[in-house]
C-alpha cells in the first residue's frame, strides 16, 4: 500500500517549488512559468499533490518518471494540453497493470520537476520526493536510473493531437534517441513517461528529497533580505550552514554576449558575461538545453555534473539557457553535484568529458567560511 | 478458419514475383535485389509460402499489412536481420491476441512486394493475394484503407538492434509521419506493420489479385521472344487484350540526365530521356521514391496514379527510380491505375494535385488495338 504522504504540495507552494526547480535547473528542464501557473489551478481545482517519502516505500511498490522532452524554447511557446499527460500516465499504467502508486520526476530541473505534480493533480497519484537527476540534463538516459542498468522500457510518449507511441524494444540510448525524433513530429515537444523502478531501485539510483529542496530553495529566496549588501553570498552561505549544500557565488556582472541555436530538437549557445565595472576576466557559460561548464577567462571554474545557475541579480530568480539576453544583470551561482551523479559510472555519462570539453570533473568547494553570521540570511 | 491455399510461391517462383513487383513498383517500393535472394533461400529451407484468395477470408478474419519504410537508396546498402521482422509480426499478434490469420504488402511495388512473403516463410503465416496500392506510393497512409477510412493503429516498427515502437494513438497522417521519424532513428529503414483488416475490410479496400498479378508479368517478360523486333510493345499488347490490364510504351530512348536527392527519409529527384537517334521531343520523369509524371516534351502522357516504368531495354527489368544512371538505354511502360485508387476520394490523396502538380488525371489509354497477333507474344 502507499505510504502516507510526507507533506502535501499546496497552490501557495507552487512559486516557491517552480523558483527552486529553475535553481537546480542549470538553465534548463524547461520553463516553470507557464506550468507554475496551471499547476496552481489544478491544484485550486482538485487540492493539494501529496508527496511520499521515498524511504517509505514498500521494496516492490512500482513508481514511474514522467517529464516533457523537447527544446526549452518550446515549453513556452506551446501550451500543453492536459489530454497529453493523461494519455502518458493511462498508457504506462495499462503496461504496469495499473500497479504504478506513484510518480516521480525524471529530473527535477526546470518545468520537468511540476512535470510529476501536474500529472499527480490531473491522475490523483502522489509524487514521490525524489528524481532521476538532481538537476537537468539534456538526455533522458543522463538519469541516474541508466547509468546505474535500469531499463527505460516501456517508454510512453504522448502528443497534444493524441498521438500515443509506447517503446517496447532497444537499449536505453535508442529509446532516448526515438523519444526524440517522435517530440520534434510532435512540435518538438511531448509529454513521456519512461523507468518504471520499484521502490528499492529509487532508493539505490534516484535522488532522493529534490522537490523538497527546491521548494526550501523557493522560500528561502522569497525570504532571503533584499537589504543584504550581497543576498546571493547570503543565500549561498545559508544553505551551506545551515544546510550543509555546496553552494557558491562564481560571478557578478551583466551579459554581454548570447549565442543560441535550436538544433536535433535541443537549445545549443553560449553566454558571455562581464563584470559591472569590466574590470577583470570575463565569465562565459556554454550550454546544451543545460549550462555544462563556467569559464573565468582561462580557468575552468565550474563543470556538469555541479549545477551552474544564472540568477537575476534583483528578483534572485534563475534564468534558463534560451532567456538569457544582452544587458541582463545576472550573478551566477554554482551548486555541488548530489554524489550519486559524481561517481565514476555517473562521470562518463554526464562529466565534461562527455560534453567533449577536455577538463575533468573537479567539484565545486566552498569559500573560506566567514565568523560572523552573514547579512540578510533568510 | 484459414481457407485453403489458392497457390503456394516457391522458390523458382520469387524471380517472377520479384520482376513483376519491381513493374508495379513505378520505380519505388524498395529494391527487389536482396529482399529476393533472402526469400529463395528462406523457402528452401522452410518450403512454399502458402498464398490466400481474399475473396475467400471469412467476413471477421483478421490481417493485418507489412512493408519496409525508409528510402530505397537504404534498402539494397542496409540488410535486414530476420530479428525485425519477427519483432513486427510477434508485436502485432500480441496486440491483436494472436487472432490475425494472415499478411498482407502495404505495397505489392518493388521490395514491399516481396515484404509478406518474407514474414509469411519466417513466421508460418499465409499471405493474402491482394495489397494496399496496387503499386508503391510514398507514403503509408497512401494506401487504398486509409483512404476508405480505416484506422492504421496499432502501428508497430521494429529496427535491426531489437528496437520496437508501437504507435497507438493518433491519426494514419501522424502515425506516417511518427513512423518515417523512427525509420530516420534506425537509419532510414526499419520494417513495420499497420492497418488491421477484417475479410469484410480486405474486399471493400483492397486491390486484389496483385501478388499474381506480378508474378504472371514476371513469368511473361522471361518468356517473351527477345527475337520480337519490339518485346515490350509486344508485352503490353499481350496483357491488353489476354487480361483486359491497359499497359502501353510510352518512350524508347536513353537517360540523359539524373537529378536525385535524398531527404526527410525519402528520394527526390527527376529522370531526363532521349531518343537513341536524338531527334523528337524529350521525355522528363520526376518522382518521389515513385515516378509520379512523365511528360514528353511539354505534354503530360503519364501522372500517377497510373503506374510509370522504366525499364532496362535489353532485359525489360524495371530499373527503381534510385538506380537510374546516365546513359542507360531504356523504355518507358504505363500502367493503368486499378480503378480503387483512381476514385475522386482516392485522386485527392494520390492524383497529381496532391504532390503538387498542376495537371488533372487522365487514365491512360491504350493505342489502336493491332489487327493480327503481335510478333513475340509470350
Amino acid at each position: 500500500m502507499t505510504p502516507a504522504p510526507a507533506w502535501y504540495l499546496d497552490h501557495g507552494d507552487v512559486d516557491d517549488l517552480a523558483t527552486g526547480c529553475s535553481w537546480l535547473g542549470s538553465g534548463g528542464g524547461g520553463d516553470t512559468h507557464v506550468l507554475a501557473l496551471t499547476l496552481k489551478q489544478l491544484i485550486r481545482e482538485r487540492g493539494p499533490v501529496p508527496v511520499i517519502d521515498p524511504r517509505r516505500l514498500a521494496p516492490d511498490a512500482l513508481v514511474f518518471n514522467v517529464g516533457f522532452v523537447g527544446a526549452p524554447v518550446t515549453m513556452h511557446e506551446k501550451l500543453f494540453t492536459h489530454g497529453e499527460i493523461l494519455d502518458v500516465v493511462r498508457t504506462m499504467q495499462a503496461r504496469l497493470q495499473g500497479r504504478a502508486t506513484a510518480l516521480m520526476a525524471t529530473e527535477i530541473g526546470g518545468g520537468n520537476g511540476l512535470a510529476p505534480f501536474l500529472a499527480g493533480a490531473l491522475t490523483g497519484l502522489p509524487v514521490l520526493d525524489a528524481d532521476g537527476m538532481g538537476r537537468a540534463f539534456p538526455l533522458s538516459d543522463h538519469v541516474s536510473y541508466a547509468i546505474q542498468g535500469r531499463s527505460a522500457l516501456p517508454t510512453v510518449a504522448a502528443g497534444e493531437q493524441g498521438e500515443i507511441v509506447v517503446i517496447e524494444g532497444g537499449t536505453n540510448r535508442q529509446a532516448e534517441r526515438l523519444v526524440r525524433a517522435v517530440s520534434v513530429v510532435l512540435g518538438s515537444k511531448c509529454f513521456s513517461a519512461d523507468y518504471p523502478l520499484s521502490g528499492d531501485d529509487v532508493r539505490a539510483c534516484a535522488v532522493l528529497d529534490t522537490p523538497s529542496l527546491a521548494r526550501l530553495i523557493g522560500a528561502s529566496i522569497r525570504r532571503v533580505s533584499r537589504e543584504s549588501a550581497d543576498p546571493a553570498s547570503a543565500l549561498t552561505r545559508w544553505f551551506a550552514e545551515e544546510h550543509g549544500l555546496v553552494m557558491r557565488k562564481l560571478f557578478d556582472g551583466k551579459v554581454t554576449g548570447v549565442e543560441h541555436e535550436v538544433r536535433e530538437g535541443w537549445g545549443f549557445g553560449s553566454v558571455s558575461l562581464q563584470s559591472l565595472d569590466g574590470t577583470g576576466p570575463a565569465m562565459t557559460i556554454a550550454f546544451q538545453n543545460e549550462f555544462l561548464i563556467a569559464r573565468l577567462g582561462e580557468e575552468t571554474v565550474a563543470t556538469t555534473p555541479d549545477i551552474i545557475t544564472v540568477v537575476d541579480s534583483w528578483t534572485l530568480k534563475a534564468i534558463p539557457s534560451d532567456g538569457i539576453r544582452y544587458g541582463q544583470r545576472v550573478q551566477v551561482v554554482g551548486i555541488q553535484s548530489p554524489q550519486v551523479m559524481a561517481t565514476e559510472a555517473a562521470l562518463r555519462v554526464v562529466g565534461p568529458r562527455a560534453f567533449g570539453y577536455a577538463v575533468d570533473y573537479r567539484p565545486l568547494s566552498l569559500p573560506p567560511a566567514s565568523a560572523e553570521a552573514p547579512a540578510g540570511t533568510p
